[in-house]
């Protein structure tokens, strides 16, 4: 008997029955993708997650492949035995671990800051007794509201430590300095992703980032919201774009001791997002405007210079045809509430 | 019996026998200043520190005091029983723990981010639970290596988060981070102090600082060592005048959410200090120059608006007798290993 064949684009590794990856986070948007596109190398992965934002429903399309295990944890708190057991086989430490939406970062920041300081060293002690590579996403919020445009890793940034959004930026700059202290002792080998806006499948509906926000209220025939004026900037990258890129850096050869931008160059207005969702949905519901909140960046934009020299990286997917998979995603994930409700939500 | 009448210039509280100060870092060079201040005040102090980086002689003067305790302990760790049990008594805490010359901060750089971000976590939950204000000393770090001169507290720094200095200058801004959110959710009343360089008795002679270095080297006939060609700029602040700024930033009434420079806008190269301290010594020793480390700051001055409106405090002491009181204080504490050396030491 043999094993079915696996339909996959991406190369199996000879040796992918011996990998095991740790992957912090993998019930989340980003995080989940990740893992189906392990799974789909062949490779072995051992999903950490709190599920304090995570959507069950990630983890419930990855449970049960036979190269999946889950546990759930805090990664706050010591790593427990089950998964210290592993660390002859894990051969990778992905850290994705963080709520990373402003509302729901922002309802506990002291957990916000643990969880990238303190949890992000936890996964750097099993990464180095397990001789692990290690991998942190970090964000361009560690570029804060730019006064440099578009921003290149060199950019030291424009980040406030005594706002609420601190407890996120910080904690992520913090997280980046452990990481590279950790790399510059030779105690691991590190690599950081500064990850820019990422839109997809598998986004939580409810979290309150603008691409998953505009859809469903579209979707859901409510009005559409605006924070500001909408000229503010974003560069938004499609998910399959993402994960590509965290897995050509984290298998780059390279000494790892440079943040490497991962993102989309096309920079769009609010605003343009907006009219594209509209063209998509045929929403004819109405915009309001919402107070901007505090230290909420103007503009955004990777410098993908890096990228391309040291990973042969560059996203793929045009805006127009990552929106219309997501839209189709949210359409299909939100068709049972949508049927409950009376049929003023189709106009 | 009457107690002996303590001289002293700071005013003591109806209530001081009441009040207890806990004050982390209290064995340190600025911490131990402090905790002679509050003790001169009739004021008790339990002092919290790990002795990895304090002076064993500092923390020898203070011991014996009436209104002085020690808990040997790494903030790094949860609080022993030993300090929760004060809880009902304390009306303070002070943070002033964390090593904070570069050489001894970069030697274990994962130690130093932990010391900042889950010790100050440690601390302010010991505020919250006694319903105590809370006061982190932190740096002028936070500006980096500043491209707006002087530094007002709104700069948000020139920060890199990638080098050996980030251990440090990123686990400040989390700790102030972590500081401003307890004091949004009203968890404790917080103070943040940014300290800018601080030079007088009770230094370490070995931690690098380069006043210390100076005047031990013209001390002991050693060459004298400027790092660069000592055209960067510091403001020196004497320890006494740092002092009464941090207690007077403590028990001012505000809402303690902005950050308070605290330091000396007195602005000297690093070389018009080298030639005080040869006038102040009468050393002939030879200058030598060393490479200037890794994203050492150019530039250093606090803006003391801030200080000046809310706190009413300004520094007093002139570098000119600062620096004097500090050559006798190192002249004395040099003595003996000074007599035992060789005459070429006294030329």
């Amino acid at each position: 008997m043999t094993q079915p064949t696996r339909i996959t684009a991406l190369p199996r590794h000879r040796d992918a029955g011996r990998r095991l990856n740790v992957v912090a986070g993998g019930a989340g948007f980003i995080g989940s993708h990740l893992c189906r596109a392990l799974l789909d190398r062949g490779e072995g992965v051992l999903c950490i997650d709190s599920l304090q934002t995570a959507r069950p429903s990630n983890l419930a399309a990855l449970t049960g492949h036979p190269g999946f295990s889950f546990v759930r944890h805090d990664i706050t708190a010591p790593l427990p035995a089950s998964v210290l057991a592993e660390v002859p086989r894990i051969h990778r430490v992905w850290n994705l671990a963080c709520a990373a939406s402003p509302p729901l970062y922002q309802m506990d920041p002291e957990h916000t800051m643990l969880t990238n300081v303190v949890g992000t060293n936890h996964l750097l002690r099993l990464a180095e007794r397990a001789g692990a590579r290690f991998l942190l996403t970090s964000t361009s919020e560690v570029y804060g509201d730019p006064e440099v445009h578009p921003q290149p890793e060199e950019y030291r940034g424009h980040v406030s430590c005594t706002g609420p959004r601190a407890c996120y930026d910080e904690g992520k700059r913090a997280a980046e300095s452990l990481v590279f202290d950790y790399g510059r002792a030779g105690r691991a080998q590190v690599r950081v992703a500064r990850i820019f806006n990422t839109y997809g499948p598998n986004m939580d509906p409810g979290d309150g980032r603008v691409v998953s926000n505009l859809i469903c209220q579209a979707l859901r025939g409510e009005a559409l919201t605006i924070y500001g004026d909408g000229t503010q900037t974003r560069s938004f990258c499609y998910v399959a774009d993402l994960v590509a890129g965290l897995l050509a850096l984290m298998e780059a050869e390279f000494d790892g001791m440079q943040p490497v931008n991962l993102g989309n160059a096309a920079e769009i207005t609010v605003r343009e997002l907006l009219d594209q969702v509209v063209a998509l949905s045929g929403t004819q519901a109405r915009v309001v405007h919402r107070p901007i909140p505090v230290d909420d960046p103007r503009r955004r934009r990777p410098d993908l210079d890096r990228a391309a020299q040291l990973l042969g990286w560059a996203p793929r997917v045009p805006l127009s045809e990552g929106l219309a998979q997501t839209w189709a995603w949210f359409a299909a994930e939100l068709q049972g509430e949508l049927k409950a409700r009376p049929a003023q939500a189709a106009e």
